[in-house]
């Protein structure tokens, strides 16, 4: 009956297994364990490349921690204006790359647009020591609006990139979401598509806190491991960041997790398109729905049970569903929607 | 087998235990949940005292959090040179701080002397321009040496500092330890004797990935929460780290993991004490020997399983017993020890 | 014959003669001489009210360390987005603020305006965890437009700050330039209108690198000495700075300057206005004019050695007059646009 | 009669004429200039290679930025005790760097011993994630005691630096006073003594606020101009600084300050040498000396006029002397001495 977020869920019983499984005996601190090493495997066949990976615990710090190895201190990152970085770290970039700038560059529904993109980075003044200077495209996938960009939108704004000698990273806090609503591979909709570092998220899709920035862009790794140290995201008891994660990759669970949620929010959108009173206002192409209720809905909705963010003291809501909203539940919230309206 | 560290152990059973329960339905984020509602009390009640607590999940976070909102940036924080926010952080304190300088305070055994820091702050430059200037005091109870500071120590320490206009921060990654080693209250050890903000250690001695900053001094919290999500240590499912606290503290867990731990100590000190070939360097009072070792003796202890550090490619040899240490672990040491000697 | 800028100039005679009366004998350093006290005096009867100065060298410098001690690393700064601390300073209120964020806030001709303040401070989040927190409303007098921002509109915008627990700052790189424009006092301009902080532009307008930084809120300026000379802005020979302050402000020569300088803009501006291929674009309010000129105008001027900048590879054209432009090279200037056009 | 430092003189004439002969129609900004153009040639003439340099306007600014370049936020900055960087910036190297730690490498007389400064980078955990990065050795020439490294001091020491993979650089506030007191080239000093950058001082010796960070490693500089923007420090009539550089580098007049400096040290030492009641502390090499007066004496010195800084509230009193100290006033100063002792 929670439909406030991804992150009031608790933990996949699967990743709750597998924690237990790992605490077993003792293990090397900070990395050099077993489970580490055979996450680092798995997500080389998963992503099927080489690569670097270092779990982290929170969405925040991997994308802050990624962010800094990036730019330098004088630099711009590019970003939509509501992306995580900007809107919802409380700084966090800034603080890890020493005072980099965030750039912001508009677009409808989440996304940057080729056009918006190239636009700005053309009066970036490149190489004008009064300017910040380009070093960073980051984009999130899925948005924060709950849409996805489509594998040609990423290579687009990659190719721009490239050409002004930025590097991309994607902020993939829903990643999975994303990538079961398009269907393509891991590689497809990451290194294939110019992306040279991952915020790749598990802890909204069923793991307890974790996390795990990925390098395909390998040279850019060396110095991380210095700043999640400085940072204060060096696990000492590594293993049970990488036993999540481990689990999360495991039989597909994470793709399981995602479709299952994908599907909770398709159904609701069906169940309330039309409705008198219901407005849904982006397309619903991952695990997010964003609605303007008519009051009289709303108080149904919130008298029946159901808990969900409403933004701007307005009407407007945020339905997030997850790798374990019951079926059950989102029909209720179907049937008090159309009752009422 | 492994005295490497207390962070090669796992995760004792009940916090384990606490974790699986804790996952049980949705809970609001961010800390908005009934568990860590309960841990705030149970720390005041075991505090005895008011008191505003935040949990992270390491001990470098904890730290350097702390010391982000007690100095300035242009603020000097005065520690022992084996202070772990001084060695072994990787600058993480000068991070969070904006760049405040660690002003280092010699002493014996891994303490800081009444007489050193007065002699430091006194040339000091307080109000100087050209000067950092002072703002904290840390001190590490339980010492990196294995050692502890007296409650008169400490009380003489603290009149030092407020005299001299600093907050008092202890880093009590093994508070534990050093609080049965004493065999004072909580209060004695730290707000009765003039510590402000308390990172409390629970990592090393039996949770996975748990510490919580105690301010004592309240009005010195505000901005806390500003700075932990701004370096990325606010957790979204905040319950599974509370859950680990909770369990820690309950029972008293806590203070008998800590004892097990200490005693396990012991043994092996009283075990090695007097032996041919091996030298104790340091005062045994809490869970960690620092002994040097013959090369025999070392070899057998290597050639019979044992792990450890070697520090300085030499023969000295740090031992640390944790909440699980088998006590026949502990006597096959000694044995194997004797027999080389 | 240079429109680039009002800093392509040298030195005004008044006070270079200054700086050469300045250098008898030897003076104590840091700004304990007698012309940066006397420099402090002049400050107050000009603004009419106690405050606290800071003679620096750079515009920059003033800015970034005004800001500073405003906002916390996690706050905001409310400016527009043609500011100079926007677009101008390389990340240098980001490096000052440790990684405090510029929030852009829109306007006709470089002023924000009240609605479009008001709405973005709704929407902030004020004490909310995850975002950046309100701290700073940063207005640039005059404009980067070259526009001037009426009394009102000035008391308008402090008062939504205030109303928001901000406070307020005053870039006034160009501060003469809006004063004389304005006809009102220095006090009227700024505290009287709400203004906390201001920085006190002289370099443009006649000195050789000379501004201050003056805190009519003075409480806010205790921790400014120790950023100041963390920034490497304390000068040690100080009183070469205080010289150029001090003749700037003696006999009314700043407001001559500016009066000057804005004289040769207006002049421009009616020379050019209404000529066939010139389209000026922004209200000439103070010493800047931005013009479109047809390119066998633009042609015609850089033929006759005319110098300014161009915009954006196409035919904007800045010009910028100063307190020595000779009425002679304006009418040259007009002239020769007329015949081209 | 004030021997406080070399920072309470006023301008060289020389100097101020180049000043005021620089005031001669516009400039372009920044650097774009022909004075700023010449003096770099000059530079490159005097040390006899080639170099890149930026002016800047103070000692601190210089030092801090040329460190800014030359380590990671996570590294180490060595340096002795008594360093300007570590005693009298006020954290200026730790904001310029993103929080880097400078790492205290002791030596009598102010001068880093090639032994300690080993014994500190061999178990400095270059590598090891932990622990804050070797980065930096930082020297400086002349010492802050007054005294000055020989050459082969200097080769010893950057040998040992770059073995460790360090960069080195030079505090040469008091350069010219160094130079012409070990009589040999610029270039023998600085790069054929493995320096990479140098902090050129000038103001203390005649300029009225110049000094100059010389890059002879020139990759290093390539990031230099955003950080000198970023933090205030690029001037805009950049001719100015550049002007006092050229006139100080003219003629040799650098250098005959410096040798007129020394000398006047020298005759004070003489001067004082062997008197009772006055010991002299370190070797006068320089334009310093340290003594500790009998109170009688001193309070003989001060009764005639004379002005210096009296450190920790004892008797120890530095002496510092200048390009234009009077002869006649060292005279003075001794006689007082004799006749009180």
């Amino acid at each position: 009956m929670n439909f406030c977020s991804d992150n009031v869920t608790g933990v996949a019983p699967e990743i709750m297994q597998a924690l237990v499984a790992a605490n077993q005996g003792a293990a090397m601190p900070y990395g050099d364990d077993t489970l580490t090493q055979a996450l680092s495997h798995k997500f080389q066949d998963i992503f099927g490349t080489n690569l670097t990976m270092f779990p982290v615990a929170t969405g925040s710090a991997a994308n802050a921690l990624a962010l800094s190895v990036l730019t330098p201190s004088y630099g711009a990152v590019y970003c939509h204006p509501s992306a995580h970085i900007n809107v919802d770290e409380c700084g966090a970039p800034e603080l890890f790359t020493g005072g980099a700038k965030l750039v912001l560059v508009p677009g409808e529904e989440g996304k940057i647009t080729p056009e918006n993109l190239t636009q700005v980075l053309e009066s970036a003044g490149a190489g004008v020591v009064h300017h910040v200077q380009p070093a960073v495209l980051s984009i999130t996938q899925a948005t924060e609006a709950g849409t996805i960009y489509q594998l040609e939108e990423i290579q687009a704004l990659s190719k721009i990139a490239k050409t002004h000698n930025l590097y991309v990273h994607m902020d993939g806090a829903r990643f999975a979401n994303a990538l079961v609503s398009l269907g393509c591979s891991p590689a497809a909709m990451t290194w294939q598509a110019g992306v040279d570092v991952l915020s790749f998220g598990a802890t909204k899709n069923g793991a307890m806190a974790a996390e795990a920035v990925l390098f395909f862009n390998q040279k850019l790794s060396k110095t991380f491991p210095f700043h999640r140290k400085r940072g204060g995201h060096l696990f000492s008891k590594m293993r049970f960041l990488s036993a999540q994660l481990v689990a999360y990759l495991e039989d597909d669970l994470w793709l399981k997790n995602a479709r299952h949620a994908n599907q909770m929010a398709t159904r609701l959108g069906q169940g309330l398109q039309g409705l008198p009173g219901v407005k849904i206002l982006l397309s619903v192409e991952a695990n997010e729905i964003f609605v303007e209720f008519a009051p009289a809905i709303l108080q149904a909705l919130q008298s029946a049970g159901f808990k969900f963010y409403i933004f701007d003291g307005k009407q407007l809501v945020r339905l997030v569903t997850a790798f374990n909203t019951l079926p059950s539940d989102v029909e209720k919230f179907i049937k008090v929607a159309i009752a009422a309206s």
